[in-house]
């Protein structure tokens, strides 16, 4: 288990000091992720005309968003392995009926083959048989 | 496509206006996710005790943490589908490869039978044959 950390992050131009489990690069990441979405939302005037409540109130629900598109796309692909599942399953009966089917062809093939050994055998006899009659 | 909308959301207990494209029930289902948030933190006592400015960003912090943790499993489920698709690929080879030796197999068999049969034909033309020549 990690043991608990103090870092320091600068959000928004100012230091907080968190205190958590999680790592230093990892608080670093968010938080540069958050200062990204500030830089992007100062960058429109609009923005900047409204109050600070109603900015806060707009940066969250745009991370809550990015968090929701991010949740979307993993139940999504969720289904997709589950798509992939049944298909391997699909698949890999076939190779099982194919495997059956195989060994039966080739048992079959191995018979035949000791029948046509039996059939010359006994077609030398006859011939042998024809040859010795005709001395 | 969709057409711009205004919609009112509670977030702390304020009311919003938003504007923008996403529907109604989006927006009221990313708000309520932030209202859950702001509950849960103000249920802790360390929390409440902090300024207003650190309590912001902390939940900023936890929503994009939240961010990161679906964005970190859908990578994590995007990998597993490449390795299900490499399985799939592997799969139907041997699918492939199955028919290649069942088809083989079945045609040998059905060679084997035409022979079978000539030399049963042949076999009957040396039993005339000897009975021919004991009368």
């Amino acid at each position: 288990m990690s043991s608990k950390t103090q870092t320091e992050v600068i959000i928004d131009g100012k230091i907080y000091t968190l205190s958590g489990f999680e790592s230093e690069e990892y608080l670093q990441k968010v938080a540069s992720y958050i200062n990204g979405k500030i830089a992007e939302f100062k960058a429109n005037e609009g923005y900047n005309k409204l109050n600070q409540d109603m900015q806060k109130v707009l940066l969250n629900l745009n991370i809550a968003d990015d968090y929701f598109k991010a949740k979307k796309q993993a139940d999504s692909l969720e289904s997709e392995i589950e798509a992939r599942d049944k298909q391997l399953y699909d698949v890999k009966h076939e190779v099982i009926a194919l495997q059956i089917k195989l060994e039966a062809a080739l048992k079959e093939s191995e018979s035949y083959k000791n029948e046509i050994s039996e059939l010359q055998k006994q077609i030398v006899r006859l011939e042998t048989q024809i040859k010795d009659k005709k001395k």
